[in-house]
């Protein structure tokens, strides 16, 4: 089985829980995607820079000198620190953004009214260059890039690639997705770790909350999670950075 | 054959010229490490984020700041966009730096009376992570950043880092680094590029300045190529970059 597990803000913008989740990635036995999204970074650094970011519906609008601060800072400072500390941890990795092995290709998004500039919208992820790289023993660390196949590089939403990247190797392998979020899954008691519902389908998620067994506040956390089985995941978890094999499985 | 080959700012900050080098890398038909340099982006973003650099004996001094723009920009934006230039040429191509598979590793430079900061020199070259790349068909484009195994990265000089990369590799493989200059070579006329000196060793090279041939100016700027040799590496080319075939043969 190959895992693919996302990291957000939450655990890149923190040193120990960044440190947690690379401690337990060292120590897993299966082979590894770990895709990463961006964190605070770049907004720091657009800011330093006297860069205006202008964000739509949640979604930065990449234009062109966010394009080369998001290359920067994720297909370079992240990506390579995460390397660093897999590799400090024994294991071999291999960062890589959707250009290298022409990994994952994207073509720039179009819209009817909003220009969401240098965003990519995923196509083709190819699979035999991240089996080649798996099977060789490293570790595969993905920054939230991708290029369109003409030289230019494009944006990329990380929980968007991580879904495509786990869907496309579930061709030749058995695939679990982990989403890591800010719970230890989807509980019924928000207090009780303990109390996570242990597998759950999109249907029965809707079923709990009419049940009032789980609040409807957390339908939207699972959106990512519930389109990715419907993308071709077999299984998805949703977990917290401390505990990657517990949570919850969503299908 | 393998061919390393090093571009540095006078190639990177002119895309008319990077355009030529990635043409050409994209029609070799031999297996290819293209290492470059940093250019002018580096201190241009240092100066935009009011980041003070300081230079000694033309080394940037790497302190924690300098380090995290080095990694942004040669590790993200610079290595991204070669990378993405040749996929865009049809030709399947890994960016790294000295972290991804363990590739480079190399240990802070200590100096009795200057401190260089995070500045790396080469201890080991992972000559099988670069071998099997190249067997699996990609270009290796790599960034001139190693890291300690401890997890931090370090800033290493990219002729050094190329000259450390070829003469590991020829443990394995046949090897051919080129150097590309602002020259066609040593030329007997500095007025005709068609004048180059094919082939010259470290004394015959001297014995050509006391001759009055070349021009005593000239000798430092073989200095990385008559190094590269003495360690080790059978065939050191010095070229420009609209002509990565002729140019100068130093071994």
């Amino acid at each position: 089985m190959i895992r693919v597990i996302k990291i957000g803000g939450n655990v890149i913008d923190d040193q120990h829980r960044l440190d947690m989740v690379l401690d337990a990635c060292a120590s897993m036995s299966e082979p590894l995607v770990l895709v990463h999204g961006g964190g605070k970074v770049a907004t720091e650094l657009a800011e330093r820079m006297g860069v205006q970011q202008q964000m739509i519906d949640g979604r930065r609008i990449t234009d062109a000198e966010t394009l080369r601060i998001v290359t920067m800072v994720y297909g370079g400072l992240l990506n390579k620190s995460i390397v660093a500390g897999l590799v400090a941890r024994g294991v071999s990795s291999v960062g890589i953004t959707g250009a290298d092995g022409d990994a994952v290709r994207a073509h720039k998004r179009t819209h009817p009214t909003i220009d969401y500039g240098f965003v990519g919208d995923v196509d083709t992820v190819n699979v035999e260059f991240f089996a080649k790289l798996l099977q060789a023993g490293h570790r595969i660390v993905c920054a939230p890039l991708t290029h369109d196949g003409a030289g230019t590089m494009l944006n990329t939403n990380a929980d968007t690639m991580a879904a495509e990247i786990a869907a496309a190797l579930t061709i030749r392998d058995d695939v679990e997705l982990t989403y890591v979020f800010d719970h230890a899954g989807v509980l019924r008691d928000i207090e009780d770790p303990a109390s996570a519902i242990q597998a759950l389908t999109r249907a029965e998620a809707e079923r709990l909350v009419t049940e009032g067994v789980i609040t409807a506040g957390m339908l939207p956390k699972l959106e990512n999670a519930f389109r990715a089985v419907e993308r071709g995941v077999p299984r998805v978890r949703i977990t917290r950075w401390d505990m990657l094999n517990a949570g919850t499985i969503i299908r």
